[in-house]
């Protein structure tokens, strides 16, 4: 079936590798294959996320190529031919289709999923990535390569909404405003919530000004004061601000993973009946519509652009603090 | 306004005193007036609830007369003097209908409540008590007082299908089938939901099989069999348990509360998008029609019955691992 579109054979594949805590530069990987009923996708873009930092210092076990943003072409397809050459951004969690999880319609929770660049899946932060044809997605002309980088954070950021209801009386406040933090800021202005965002750098806040957010540089504890919310600083900090921040039958949606436990006073969640929900990856479709509706534009999160050979530059970028997007630009 | 049904302005109040983790039995203690709206109730019975062992534990600095599991009869009401004679039990948050959570339509986070026999209001372990008039619940006739006594634990119990909606397909499990756990236990079986109950002791688990209600007697941690998990084993091991057993997307909802911190890798909690749901106290009203069909007994619960000078006895007895309801018989 090799090759198609310039890819051969014979070839290496160029790709960031990620082993022992250290990121290299590789230009001597074997080429992917799709196996049945996957894809081989060209890499256009992909972009680094916090939890791409947070396994660079060993927040899971993973060895391989990293990175789950991307956007990028169908260069073969084996069970459907018809969609090569479809530019696609996809669904990063590959699930078994067989397992209870699966089986009761939660693919995300498969018992024995694998996922794009963080368990058991190579990723995108490479000149080719495989995935099944199911989970890659047709990004409509209207959406350029750098807004369609942003549909998976995008859609967790749009999780959110979908485990709970946001109603526009209500008081809102995130917790951060990185990465994921602005695109839960701007996801949640059309709910018409009275949103209000921490954000530490001043970056960070230009970004919220621009939309008429409220956004402050550090909360201080007063009692409880916000109906909901939403923890997506990255530290074990954030938790704590977010409880004091909470009011009482309020709900915490947390959004950080990092390594280790958090001390909580249970007791005091129960007295104050407080809701926590965890919130992770959400579906990719619906982000994709709100990108291409250009009410909102991700684009302007992009702080840096690097190609896969100058992995240390762009990862020691994505590090500084209050740094926002910093993607490898990995073919045209 | 005194005296009435045998109140004397010159008589002491018989009470349970609690004070610096230590529990005695006075009959020197003023007997209470009731302020603005209050009525004075002469306690007929009352239960000793897992919140007043977490009490004399030192869980809240209480000092004072606890109990707030209480039937009595209404015996002054100066603002509705027709009331006098009624026989009733009491919601026992006391609120003050003016601070934020009040207007907002949450009485029970009343920033300035006190609560019976909890914070900085004497309770019911006493031959009187003073409630606010909108706190007491006439008892119909068909409901005797040992079963009345019930019906602020019961409410708790309600309380969870108030925060969510349980369906009938769920798989839900309870952890610890004390007091309160029975109560859930009984309460859910209307759902029509797959109900476990994990009940550590024999007593427990004859109630539980009289109705039919599958029990075993400890939880070995599968992988995440359970949409709900609701913990009431009042422990620290319990929330470990509860998270070992809800399936990733599932709710915990938390029942127990106890002094000191719990360690919690929030991280999993996101990356399995696991609801926690803190739930305390619920409406007595809904409660007490729910006792009233007769279509739940909680008086089998009832395992010892004491008078107010037998304290220690009673305490003694609550704390016997395995025990369920002991209550305090003080009027007739």
């Amino acid at each position: 079936m090799w090759p198609l579109y310039g890819v051969h054979k014979e070839a290496f594949l160029k790709a960031v590798w990620l082993e022992n805590k250290t990121l290299i530069y590789r230009d001597n990987l074997p080429l992917p294959e799709p196996l049945e009923g996957e894809a081989l996708v060209k890499v256009r873009q992909a972009g680094i996320c916090g939890t791409d930092l947070e396994l660079l210092k060993g927040y899971y076990p993973f060895s391989g190529i990293p990175g789950h943003e991307f956007v990028g072409e169908i260069v073969q397809a084996p069970k459907q031919p018809d969609r090569i050459g479809e530019r696609v951004v996809g669904e990063i969690n590959v699930n078994c289709g067989s397992c209870p999880s699966c089986l009761a319609g939660r693919p995300n929770h498969c018992e024995k999923r694998t996922v794009l660049g963080i368990k058991h899946r190579d990723g995108a932060f490479a000149e080719y990535v495989c995935l099944p044809l199911a989970n890659l997605i047709t990004v409509p002309d209207v959406v350029s390569d750098d807004a369609a980088i942003f549909t998976e954070p995008l859609a967790a950021a749009l999780e959110i909404q979908k485990q709970i209801k946001i109603e526009s009386p209500e008081r809102v406040l995130v917790l951060g405003a990185g990465r994921l933090g602005q695109l839960i800021a701007q996801s949640l202005v059309h709910t018409g919530c009275g949103l209000s965002v921490v954000a530490r750098y001043a970056n960070q806040r230009k970004l919220l000004a621009q939309l008429n957010i409220a956004c402050i540089a550090e909360y201080t504890p007063a009692a409880g004061l916000f109906d909901i919310v939403i923890e997506a600083t990255g530290s074990t900090d954030g938790f704590i601000a977010a409880r004091g921040a909470v009011r009482p039958g309020g709900t915490i949606v947390l959004k950080s993973t990092y390594p280790g436990d958090v001390q909580v006073n249970l007791s005091s969640i129960v007295v104050d009946e407080v809701t926590m929900v965890g919130s992770r990856c959400g579906p990719l479709a619906p982000a994709l519509r709100l990108i291409a509706t250009q009410m909102l534009d991700p684009t302007v999160l992009i702080e840096g652009r690097y190609s896969l050979k100058a992995v240390q530059n762009a990862f020691e970028h994505a590090r500084r603090p209050g740094t926002l997007k910093v993607i490898f630009q990995i073919s045209e």
